[in-house]
């Protein structure tokens, strides 16, 4: 998938597609992401101010200016490192009777860290039995 | 599960009851909370002063008082999902013959981020072989 | 595995012998630690300066002097367990063919965050199919 820069991006709608293609009844979706500079995070769907403010917390946990020795990337690369791995890059969702057993207000969500749009893959496997 | 507010509750006990009714021997236990102001710990059992300290530790990463946009639940609710971020809401541990795998000081807690009292549900799956 | 005090220590070269010992084709690696003063982190493995700033960081969150409750085991204690608390203690890997199906600048770390050196377990389950 394709972010646009810093921000949340949903993959939830991703996540069901998977789950119909490969027929799965009863288990787990294992989600796992391929980079150190994003992360997968299960956070609220509904308000999108939240999403808002989730950014500007991991912002002021990991500010840009911070005097980072890894520097040759870019300002943001060494805070979007320490934010990944705060959020982590592998996640779990029950799956029951084919669908994602989320909270009523749970989405799935790509973090992007770094300020430029990239190109991210998310690693997706069902565990358990298939319809 | 009901807590009482802000704080670590732990469900190491459930999730032994749950390991017996399924005849879990040997694979692993899938947790998952369907929360995004509440999070899934694993820590230190012993000394309840530790878990007094993780939440003053999370209190000052993510402090009430700090220009949120999402306001409208409430000053403890948009700190409560950073904090919900930052711990994450989905956990594995090992089963060995029937037994969880945990550290000889590890306990798994739900740690509620919210200040008032809530009903959080925790996913419990076992994968693996049975008795 | 040995840690030698605060810092990253690979475990991709463990994380592989042990696949091909469990003659692993395609599934998932699981990961988990058992312990709660250090924590399992996937993060970039080219650039040293990264891990350097990732423990920098750490202690920037979780300060030693900072008036922490618990601090019966050395000022590093309970930084160690905010620490661990924030990167969690277990992980996912997909595997196919064999391989573990990590990013291009990914490799597998468990995080030290006591001082001093530590003996350190971590739990490799394999979920999949076999050669």
């Amino acid at each position: 998938m394709a972010t646009s820069g810093e921000g949340f991006f949903e993959i939830t709608r991703d996540a069901k597609v998977f789950l119909a293609s490969a027929k799965a009844r009863d288990g787990t979706l294992l989600l796992y992401l391929k980079h150190t500079s994003a992360s997968l995070v299960i956070q609220e769907n509904a308000d999108a101010d939240v999403r808002t403010d989730l950014v500007t917390a991991l912002d002021r946990l990991a500010p840009a200016a911070a005097g980072w020795v890894h520097d040759i990337e870019g300002p943001d690369d060494m805070p979007a490192h320490i934010k990944a791995m705060l959020n982590g890059v592998c996640l779990h969702v029950p799956v029951e009777s084919g669908a994602l057993a989320l909270g009523t207000w749970q989405g799935i969500y790509v973090a992007e860290h770094r300020a430029q749009p990239h190109g991210r893959q998310v690693v997706l496997q069902f565990i358990g039995s298939c319809r």
